[in-house]
């Protein structure tokens, strides 16, 4: 058992919630604590002077249990460590030396100071977003004059090819903002709007430039306008791993070869610049010829970026940046970005594209969150291709927790799908267990939803997702919107309305703290419990086949009951006794339903 | 079992030793595994094209095994996960999902790039540097004219107090470097020698000047030119967490209150300044009301404190930084100061002072290194105090360097004692087991002293531990140095000598790879491995009572003889089979003796 016991003194194991108080979480085998103890004190005073206090315990994964504390820290320097129990009756110190059963050997950990720009400070807003990320080429069209010429029809049967072309546009989205407001949306993400020839555009020409096809620098303001205006915050795509090969600094060392005062912009192997048969110069991915990778360690190339940063908000308010391929490009651009960013307005949004986990990222010198491609993974899994249960899928989400800092998993981008994968739908519909009928893929994807929407973190809607488009890996997942109500699985979509109606009117469900509540692996439900001082949500989803009975109210062996509550969806009202049991009376969750108890 | 195994994807647990190789490390409860494999592919290439490789057991601390591999990375891109089979039949996947009986659930660790300005690169000569650090007041009067007027007779019997002066000063320092090149020093560490009341000088009050009692900036360059005729690298003491009290800011902050342009350079209460009964300005320590703390956030701060620290490279040619207070200053602020450092010359050494376990600030954007004190209470315990054995010994060793990067672990500054504690000496002889003759107090700093010469990293020698000063907490530890010959501990000085001469003659002991040989904990003694392609050094520590038989030449079961060995220090030659076996003539290790074989 000592063997299983993890703690290092940085992030997520150790890090400040703010000025004066540090968290500290511990990972140790799975059942094996009877207590969790931290003994902490000021590093300045004698030893000794340590004082304990009992850990909880957050949650687990297969083979781990987590625990966390929250030090006070009031000179900002701490020194602690921890006392644990086993069941077995032995005892355990853990210090930054070792793991001991003498607390002397074991030492203590440091936290050496709270430094005022070290504390990870995400924007207010952040936990209460509902986002909605729209690939402008593809939502709607509202300027056929500027349309491109070789644009296919909206409603075309032949499904998109990597170089279709649509028309989708700025105005467009202006037309359709109340769609969102009628959704309850209150944020936006916009795939890349700057210039540049692809429809993705994701290989920019000119980074100061709207792509003429999707309107001028007026519509783009009159769009930033009448969104704030309904209440919706604006994120644009920045693209800077790379540039498209268009991009004028490129084009520079295309022409000048070694002579180009830009060479050093990108990473060319040699001169002159040849693309064919394979490129002499590092690209994005395999070979993107169309993408070459900028060298952003290059001061010039980090100045003229962070300039591109900093004029789109100064001159159209935009509310913050969501960063491509983020895990490729240097930290010390990102720490550059942040501070330039964060020093205009520290509501303003910073959130990376990692297809994996983030943790290094995510230590509040760089990023708010990232798009949570692992919650999707997970949901996936246990939603849509049924190849794990409820308990895998708990500890899949317990472990997603404690990898990050509440901080950073309050501002993950939750999202089912999006531009870069097979839309949820689909992939209900592809599920396991044979279950191919089109109503039961969506039901799958609605009872995700009503996780999505009762989860920490940010959740992101993919365009067309509320209204049962289907769609393969891309270009199929960037099929243009479809409006027409009757093509539409309105169900889907109330579903969406009604689950985020619920989160925006708790504040357990943005900013409440998450544990798992229970876990019925037998009929593949489980519950968990939102929680701020003022509020409870309990939250139960039923992926089974059975109704199942919402069990007491208690968690890890302490009720959590004693007053009426209340089912946030259907308006019910129940009451537990102060041991948290059921009257007659008792909750029942549908097979494939969500329930969500409020208690206030 | 399962619970036990740890890995993420950042230092040191995954880092990159180049832009092409990347060093992965992965933990696992002692004695569990009976293989673990690392899968590894480019990222971009399809599943299923994962290459194995055997991990190697790089050692063992109480509970834990440490395996390491070196994975390609020809595009700079990595995915890799771990395969980990236990002497009980059972395989575990381990991804960034979790660990895992199945692979597609435990998924991929992701390195997603080898960023070029994010591998740690240490100054070429770190790992080949023996210090030396001299505190200037106490080490030797070369001017008797710049004397501050109190200054302390040299030899006087009385101890010094926290306020007294001595008048050793840089004349000094030139006068005795023949003493250092007798030694075989070839890096020296001063204590502050700017401006400042102090006997210590860590509160600066000019950092542009050298302090007058120490001498002129000519002095200190004739210092430094004379230092490098010798093969001495110089490195200086930047105090940047605090200013003193008599720094023109805090000066301007004290007279001019609210309307000083200096008020953000501190952390400011209330105005005006005062410092009883308490400081209303944030001080270093408790309340060192000469010290006020520094907010190096502040972009003025942080460029005022950058400009010093390049002037004095550019200007007198010293060789690096070592960093007080390491540990209370922003990140944000240390990695301008490596970027402009480094930026001058690679080859500058960056230095923090760490009590504490420093893995945070040893990624590579920050430090080289780190002063060693968690070495030094490793070998206080195991030498001097006499409170581990020899088991508990390897066992913290192992956990230090498996804590850090190779990088970082070359560049550590290994001590057994500076102005900050108790000598090593007399931690010997207060040490337990009733041993407390000077003698063998020597005798136990000197088989420390063989190790320290052994090991990986810079060691450091504390003026006057090399001719057996004695000396409790400061500022008993700050006395003046001996230099008569008979009150001299010759035989210290000796070992010093002998173990110098024999780390700078053989490269295994100072760049080859370090494994634990053997544990005998018995007779208290171990011996450990140093390695390079050229070369293999054999080291024994024999910290018990009986003479010890030198074990076979094999490590976890594998044969490094197979050639004649040289004994380094007697110039004795044995032979061993190719089993690693030895005849007739086996080496023996003397009780509180060190044996070092040479294999090359």
């Amino acid at each position: 058992m000592p063997s299983s016991i993890h703690h290092v003194s940085e992030p997520p194991y150790a890090y400040p919630l703010d000025e004066y108080r540090l968290k500290v979480r511990l990972k140790v085998k799975r059942g094996s604590a009877a207590s969790c103890e931290a003994l902490y004190a000021d590093r300045y005073d004698s030893p000794g002077s340590e004082q304990p206090i009992l850990m909880e315990k957050i949650g687990n994964d297969r083979y781990s249990d987590y625990y966390e504390a929250v030090l006070p820290a009031l000179k900002r320097k701490v020194r602690y460590l921890f006392l644990v129990r086993t069941h077995a009756g032995e005892s355990y110190w853990v210090g930054e030396r070792c793991v001991s059963a003498q607390r002397e050997l074991a030492g203590s950990f440091q936290f050496p100071y709270i430094c005022r720009n070290e504390v990870h400070a995400v924007p207010d807003w952040a936990p209460q977003a509902v986002f909605y990320q729209i690939f402008p080429d593809r939502f709607h069209n509202g300027d056929p004059s500027i349309s491109p010429a070789e644009a296919e029809p909206w409603n075309s049967e032949v499904p998109p090819t990597p170089l279709s072309l649509y028309g989708g546009d700025l105005q467009g989205i202006i037309d359709k903002l109340d769609h969102l407001v009628e959704l309850g949306i209150n944020a936006m993400y916009l795939n890349p709007i700057f210039r540049s020839p692809s429809n993705h555009k994701y290989n920019t020409s000119n980074y100061y430039e709207i792509d003429p096809s999707f309107g001028s620098m007026e519509t783009f303001k009159q769009f930033v306008k009448q969104a704030h205006e309904r209440g919706i915050r604006v994120v644009l795509d920045a693209v800077f791993n790379h540039s498209g090969d268009a991009f004028f600094a490129f084009q520079d060392v295309v022409e000048n070869g070694d002579s180009s005062k830009y060479r050093d912009w990108y990473f060319i192997d040699s001169t002159p610049i040849v693309k064919e048969p394979a490129p002499n110069y590092e690209t994005f991915g395999n070979a993107e010829t169309t993408m070459p990778k900028l060298n952003t360690a290059c001061p010039a190339v980090a100045d003229y970026f962070l300039d591109v940063a900093e004029y789109w908000i100064r001159e159209t308010g935009i509310d913050g940046w969501r960063l491509d391929v983020a895990n490729e490009v240097d930290r010390r651009f990102w720490r550059l970005l942040r501070e330039r960013i964060k020093g205009i307005d520290d509501q303003l949004l910073l959130v990376g594209e990692f297809m994996h986990d983030a943790a290094p990222w995510l230590h509040g010198d760089q990023f708010d969150g990232v798009m949570n491609y692992l919650f999707r993974e997970a949901a996936l899994d246990f939603f849509a291709r049924q190849t794990i249960g409820a308990e895998t899928f708990t500890e899949l989400l317990v472990s997603l927790q404690a990898r990050y800092t509440e901080q950073a998993f309050a501002a993950m981008m939750q999202l089912l799908g999006s531009h870069d994968t097979e839309r949820f739908l689909t992939a209900c519909r592809n599920g396991g267990r044979g279950w191919n009928k089109r109503e039961t893929a969506a039901s799958r994807m609605q009872l995700a939803i009503c996780l999505q929407m009762t989860m920490p973190g940010m959740p992101v809607v993919y365009y067309g997702d509320e209204v049962g488009m289907h769609g393969d890996n891309d270009p199929d997942c960037r099929k243009p919107m479809v409006w027409e109500e009757q093509a539409q699985d309105r169900a889907i979509f109330d579903t969406y309305r009604t689950m985020i109606a619920l989160r925006k009117k708790h504040a357990s469900l943005t900013s409440g703290s998450m544990r798992i509540w229970f876990v019925d692996e037998a009929n593949n439900a489980f519950g968990f419990i939102r929680r701020t001082a003022e509020e409870t949500a309990f939250v139960v989803i039923n992926n089974g086949f059975n109704p199942i009975n919402v069990p007491q109210l208690n968690l890890e062996g302490t009720a959590v009951g004693g007053s009426a509550v209340v089912d946030g969806i259907s308006g019910e009202r129940y009451t537990a006794t102060a041991a948290g049991e059921w009257g007659a009376q008792q909750p029942i969750v549908k097979p494939f339903g969500c329930t969500v108890l409020i208690q206030s």
